[in-house]
């Protein structure tokens, strides 16, 4: 079909530059936004408008948000003296979800990765010393992904963080919930023999 | 986290009722348009309206189109004594992409399928008919899939076609391009079987 054709192309051409989504996964979304009712398309691509427009990131954290400061700040129960330090924006997602950390989080906006041309530069670590430094925080945790990239910038990081006196965590590692010990990769394994902990008695 | 508190939520909530998209990708969809520049999102968004609530049936031979007559039945270099049968518009994408038939479709609007309910009255069989008839159609090529509701609804098609006295044909089935015997079903090696050809000699 010759592509000026087809009417769904111009769909099917913004709908296969998402992530993940072929030429073919495309052409299936647009068919089946075809069957949608209207009003919910409508409001699905409003929706999409209006997130990309409004958002914004919050000046105290740079977790994105919706206003200058986002929810998790403006949260008065949680505890200002605990700072959670991620990556980006959507690694406080998952942490949320478990339901553990009711601290506030620093995002850096990225990990040190010298071989992309990503330098300590970059990221948001002089609003994370500022943060330390001035509002009497009692611990921060390292909340990073363990890769390479992740390990460096924990490493820099504790070295800025150390002089302050402040405890620096990390998260533990080791053998993820309903892991089968027979598939677990050698770096796991070693990690959770490192980590092991005593069984109560 | 609360759900309300994620500013990103309402869109990953239309997200994730796409075909194929789970919470997770849902969230890696909203956070990757969040990067995208907002006049990309903006097009992409409007186009989705747009052709929503544009879109229509071609009277002809219902296909989508944006007119009241789609692109192909108005296309005056195409053979229109040769009808072509499928059940739904998104079947004439690769049949088109092909580039054999150019000859003219006819969308049924779906198969035979009485377990789900679904009988010959509810599909374009009337439309269908009446353009034999009167169109001096001189071939109808069933481009049904090769399933239980496919063959039925051949089946169903031929017993109405034939009195008509237009040659009623079908696709070949056999082993699709590119296969590999070890792997191929018992159904396409007896249909691949049934329907060997001679080789040139």
């Amino acid at each position: 079909m010759a592509q000026l054709h087809h009417p769904l192309q111009a769909l099917i051409s913004h709908l296969s530059k998402l992530p993940g989504v072929g030429a073919k996964s495309a052409q299936r979304l647009a068919f089946f936004l075809l069957q949608m009712p209207a009003s919910d398309v409508r409001a699905f691509a409003q929706e999409m408008i209006r997130t990309r427009e409004t958002i914004q990131y919050c000046q105290c954290c740079f977790n994105i948000s919706f206003a200058p400061v986002c929810a998790i700040c403006e949260d008065t129960g949680r505890d200002v003296s605990v700072l959670c330090v991620v990556a980006e924006p959507k690694d406080i997602f998952p942490l949320e979800r478990a339901h553990e950390f009711r601290g506030r989080y620093h995002v850096l906006g990225g990990l040190i990765s010298p071989l992309d041309g990503f330098g300590p530069d970059v990221l948001r670590i002089p609003e994370l010393l500022d943060r330390v430094k001035s509002h009497g925080i009692s611990e921060v945790i390292l909340a990073l992904s363990p890769t390479v990239e992740g390990d460096a910038t924990m490493l820099y990081l504790t070295k800025l963080l150390l002089p302050l006196r402040v405890p620096v965590t990390k998260l533990a590692y080791g053998l993820p919930m309903g892991a089968d010990i027979e598939y677990a990769d050698d770096m796991t394994l070693l990690k959770a023999f490192q980590g092991r902990t005593r069984v109560q008695q």
